[in-house]
């Protein structure tokens, strides 16, 4: 029995659920709200994260229970665990190639571009801390726009973001892209090449829970779920 | 013929030159500063790095040219190159533990302490940016003094940081502590169960290296090489 605690508009949180369903572990998905716990369920959340957010992974396995905290640890030990629907290549070139990316997405989109437009628009919204401030949205859009030409580069390049396989680094992309989706973020006219990507993305079984998510407060645009957008 | 370019006191980039130092891969290292670059310089070095920051490995390989960028894509993938000196235990929970705190570190800490104390007085003073605030110098020490409590506390329970054996945890932790101890910002005789371990760590061939290193404008305390501190 295998449980994950996650947030929904949270590409750390969401890489987790992506992995754990490609990987087809079967898993219990418990959404907790970092923002908005009350002080018990955050005394228990805090005890098995010291990060004090989401992803958690809860496993037991014949030793005990066993808790792994963070998209990167969490989606390592999903592919260590057996052979079967790898998400890293075998060739060593194309691992380091999605790990560098996977990592690309989780510190330098994350810090860019996540941490303005993310911020602004779903937890000042949640904290009560106020309307997004339109100064920031820009500069995280204007970054959000270079940082996809550099995606639609690479996948000019190759069948999938780190080469010839789905890997990591599709999956840390989709996390990231899924939430600006969401939030109506992305203008795919403007990007032909990441949305043919996206497309095959989308039409995989383990985007489709990220696909039905309902966040109270928030709407998404019609063309999130639909699959030929 | 391995190049690795790096900048000293950067966490990152020290997490590299100790993991290839681990598992005896020979590396020219390439000191660069990319505070200090000329345009030139940074154009070429902007060619390989997208992320912009070192560390950046160059590595020849029977099939042409390869550039790894970042310390989580440059440890694996020295870790995934031979089965020699592991520096992830076989055990798929204790690997899973060491990624949690490797990823703890480059997020966590870096954000919490690096971005406040390693900005303050290494980044700005290379940028001429002025002094130190003493506020913000003030909120990275107490947030560092709580984080090496945390660290205390898994090592009373351990041999190394994440279980039984040395990795790539070690090697996070390693990068940033001696980056901060450079700095002399490491009150050693409050923290003797860090101290214990970092007198192993340091110990290790690994670490000589990045014990001798001189930076122009900064001097390090005296016992910053001293084994026996």
């Amino acid at each position: 029995m295998r449980t994950l605690y996650h947030f929904a508009l949270h590409p750390a949180s969401r890489q987790a659920r992506i992995t754990l369903a490609e990987k087809k572990l079967k898993v219990t998905e418990s959404p907790i709200n970092p923002w908005q716990l009350d002080q018990g369920d955050w005394k228990k959340f805090e005890d098995i994260t010291p990060e004090g957010v989401p992803p958690t992974l809860v496993d037991v396995i014949p030793s005990g229970e066993i808790i792994i905290t963070g998209a990167r640890a969490i989606c390592e030990y999903a592919n260590d665990g057996s052979t079967r629907h790898p998400l890293l290549a075998e060739d060593i070139v194309e691992r380091a190639e999605a790990r560098r990316l996977a990592d690309w997405f989780d510190h330098k989109f994350a810090q860019e571009v996540d941490a303005l437009i993310l911020h602004e628009k779903v937890e000042k919204s949640i904290a009560g801390a106020g309307a997004a401030d339109p100064a920031i949205l820009r500069e995280g859009r204007e970054t959000l726009a270079h940082h996809l030409g550099y995606f639609c580069w690479l996948l000019e390049r190759r069948d999938w973001l780190a080469g010839r396989y789905f890997s990591l680094a599709d999956i840390a992309a989709a996390a990231h892209i899924s939430c600006l989706d969401f939030l109506g973020e992305i203008n795919w006219r403007d990007w032909p090449t990441l949305k043919e990507w996206y497309q095959k993305v989308k039409s995989r079984p383990s985007m489709r829970p990220l696909l039905m998510d309902r966040i109270p407060g928030f709407r998404a645009p019609r063309h999130y779920t639909d699959l030929d957008f």
